[in-house]
């Protein structure tokens, strides 16, 4: 491969995120600065998949480039995204590919499993001395990527399940004697669960993380403890505790079959029937306790890609590790991850690179730090983490503290 | 029950919405310009429980009325809400709590089942010779209520749901071959569903209304057909459809337990399981097509809640039916739901008047000119309907017609 300019392309990779189209419009934007190096960008169509099968875009025609600011700001996967792993023949049909559109940088959106498939691609690359600069911008809601303060995706989506955790109390406030529980994405991570609790400290919430071994028994007592301290119960769960039910020893094989398909967690309600039912058995059975609702709702797909919620910051550190990824393939720089390092709570972050092999694969798992000693919410070390990366919610209050009038009628039977 | 000064009493009833507390600060802000006129008002918690129990709590009170601003933009019923019909003996007792209190207006802010509810009451006082007023202020986000264009409430939900499909289908659209149904509220009518609509003329949405009744056969047509056009299926159905599956003649009586409880169908997912599983049957063994995504979510009850999202004509249309039940109610009026009245597309609505029994129990229905031909989605006709209710909402688009470049390898089998 000899030519005078370098053509780009970029994957979007794994489950879209609300500002996975921000690092793309960063690497087009960075790669018009740099057009006496690099001739154009292309654009993989629904991941490896557009590689493997030649279905490429021209992202820096000019017709494109007028969709930019709308597109930056638009949820999504904007390519089309993939979950696919190279095997060989793929890696070797996808260096066919690069060679014949003279393709020599490589941009991978994406996480953990895709800093994997850059890593095997940036190998093969080495091997077989194709001159390919291959650079990974991290993106997932899931936050759970090693070597990077936070990764972009993650304040968008907290940012959503913080409202809808606010918007859930209040509307469980609203009755009497109400027990909802809320089934929010992470299967095994419990980042995003976590950040419900920026909905604010006024919120009894119970919060439970994978990262905590989840027992049915001490859950149902924390949702009793609350219903009797607070007269209700708010409560999120990661969707990935119920690997605990169906791994765990408090449920049988019997039991495995309430849960489905686990890849599937966050596009049905089981989860949060099996909960419901285990509340309302307890409350009915042991408690004897019938008068109270007892709901559950699975916040789903809605979380990633919500229009109108997406955290300022969250956006541009997403386009600026975009930006830099080019900058950095110009200056010679491949086969990294970029990475968001913190430089204290009210500076913003730096950008960093790291080594795929240290993401590749990898989870980054709450700290214990982050969870309370009950397992059952998050510590202020957690909210202090969250808090740069959050815009601040517009303030909402129900009544404080009502105080009642002074009665004047005998008690009333109904 | 004699005196200078009249007091009021405020009930909230029924599902909360985002605005229903503007209603309550528009009822106080205009008592408080009446206050030569009225003492103060006292607020019911828990609804209609509240006044039985006697819990009230005085919402004129300074404490409180520092709080007002902030109330006003809070979802939920900051007083409490119930669902429960005055039998003989709650009316009696009523009208006690009301006399011991010197309570003369009596403000109901509801749907139709609290229309009743103020029916009765309304009717009892009258044959009592109590001096009451009583208002009914509208309010919920089904928009099914007789004699008002609209009902406060609705704006939000619908531009919650709007923004829900939009978040929706730009998730789906990451996907090469994804089919997405979701399960909107909306127990007898359409109205929020419909909304979906609202997302945006550019989504291929499929919706589905009560008001039509519901065929499987018929729905996995549907799917198949918006697949084979758009190559993804983004779907929308109002939790009332299950009603024509479990007594419809498509659906025996082995199929009713797929649906549990029905007064609980935003609280589960099984109605959005079901009808995957039927077009997952329908692609894999009918079309013999395995490879695709097909996933349900229930949007659950934070599409009435969600703070954030709320509708600015409706949480100001919602404050002035608050104030106007004041005036009505101190210019002697009585017996009456507040309405809004359209002026016509650009004109705010003007404040009116209906008897309770027009409302009382009645359930407004989509007009069928609402819905297109097919029985599948809405008309521009629903669209000039909903546009005063609602703000614009922030442009996001995907890459418009992608092209692809040419070909240069043969093509490539995985």
């Amino acid at each position: 491969v000899t030519q005078d300019k370098i053509r780009g392309l970029v994957v979007q990779s794994g489950g879209p995120t609300a500002v996975i189209n921000q690092s793309l419009v960063g690497i087009l934007t960075s790669a018009q600065k740099h057009n006496a190096h690099l001739e154009t960008v292309y654009g993989a169509r629904f991941g490896l998949h557009g590689v493997l099968h030649e279905n490429l875009i021209d992202l820096s025609h000019r017709e494109t480039q007028d969709q930019w600011p709308t597109l930056a700001q638009t949820p999504g996967a904007a390519l089309g995204s993939a979950r696919i792993k190279p095997k060989a023949q793929d890696t070797k049909r996808l260096f066919q590919v690069m060679e014949a559109h003279k393709i020599q940088y490589l941009f991978y959106i994406g996480g953990n499993d895709s800093a994997e498939a850059a890593l095997l691609i940036g190998a093969e690359a080495t091997a077989n001395c194709y001159p390919l600069r291959i650079l990974h911008i991290p993106k997932t809601i899931d936050n759970d990527l090693m070597m990077t303060h936070h990764c972009p995706g993650y304040g968008s989506a907290a940012n959503v399940v913080a409202h809808f955790a606010l918007a859930d109390d209040l509307d469980n406030q609203s009755f009497q004697h109400s027990i909802k529980i809320n089934v929010c994405m992470g299967r095994h991570a419990g980042w995003l669960a976590a950040a419900s609790a920026w909905a604010g400290p006024h919120i009894p919430q119970l919060i439970y993380m994978p990262e905590i071994p989840f027992q049915l028994s001490k859950f149902v007592q924390d949702v009793q403890w609350s219903y009797e301290t607070y007269g209700r119960a708010t409560v999120v769960v990661a969707e990935g505790i119920a690997d605990h039910l169906i791994n765990g020893t408090g449920l049988g094989d019997q039991d495995m079959d309430e849960f489905g398909n686990p890849s599937r967690l966050s596009g049905t309600g089981k989860l949060g029937d099996y909960l419901v039912c285990a509340v309302e058995k307890h409350f009915h059975q042991t408690l004897n306790i019938r008068k109270l609702r007892i709901r559950s709702d699975t916040w789903g797909y809605i979380q990633r890609t919500l229009p109108n919620m997406v955290s300022t910051i969250d956006a541009n550190e997403a386009f600026r590790l975009g930006e830099a990824a080019v900058t950095h393939a110009v200056s010679g720089i491949s086969h990294k991850m970029l990475t968001l390092q913190s430089q204290g709570a009210d500076v913003p972050c730096d950008v960093g690179l790291c080594p795929l092999e240290d993401v590749a694969q990898k989870t980054r798992l709450m700290p214990r730090d982050f969870i309370n000693a009950l397992g059952n919410g998050v510590t202020p070390a957690f909210l202090d983490y969250l808090k740069p990366l959050m815009d601040p919610i517009t303030p909402v209050q129900m009544l404080k503290e009502p105080r009642l009038i002074q009665k004047k009628l005998p008690p009333y039977q109904r």
